[in-house]
């Protein structure tokens, strides 16, 4: 599959169609209350719940997702942007492939 | 589809295909020489052009690829590691997403 990696891969095999459904995703949530660019917390709970069932344990564990969403809303305004979830994912991506933070 | 966000969707669905799809990928491109772990200059190159061929644009030209990886690479070794590289895609995708860095 990856002997040609010069050449274009059919669009399943490359990372463009992954990111856009993390991006598709994020925003159907985003857009359910509120400030349809930012998740609130019920939004990002919603999220976590039905999105990331394995990557994040004990979810439906209210203080897992206050303290998980504590730890990424970095100006405190209770509401995740884009960015700042990318973080989120990114560690557990980090985690989940066995790479050391 | 979302009417119920705390069901558990299928995996089609859900972000966490996706995600592993991203890690899979960059170990893919990572093992091909040295460290298997990073991404060395040729590494990222093939990765670029063959898995990003419409966020990236230019990736043939040589500078294109230097200064993106001049401008993640924060510890200046020469290889990219994991966290570096999604900040990366982070960048793509909010680009890509119209959301504002």
């Amino acid at each position: 599959l990856h002997s040609q990696p010069i050449t274009p891969l059919p669009w399943l095999c490359t990372m463009e169609p992954a990111i856009d459904m993390l991006v598709s995703q994020f925003k159907t949530f985003a857009g359910k209350d509120g400030s349809s660019s930012t998740l609130s917390r019920e939004e990002f709970r919603s999220l976590v719940i039905s999105q990331l069932p394995t990557f994040v344990k004990n979810s439906s564990d209210p203080g897992v997702i206050d303290q998980l969403m504590g730890s990424l809303d970095e100006n405190n305004d209770g509401e995740l942007t884009f960015p700042e979830f990318w973080q989120l994912i990114g560690k557990l991506a980090s985690k989940h492939g066995g790479f050391s933070q």
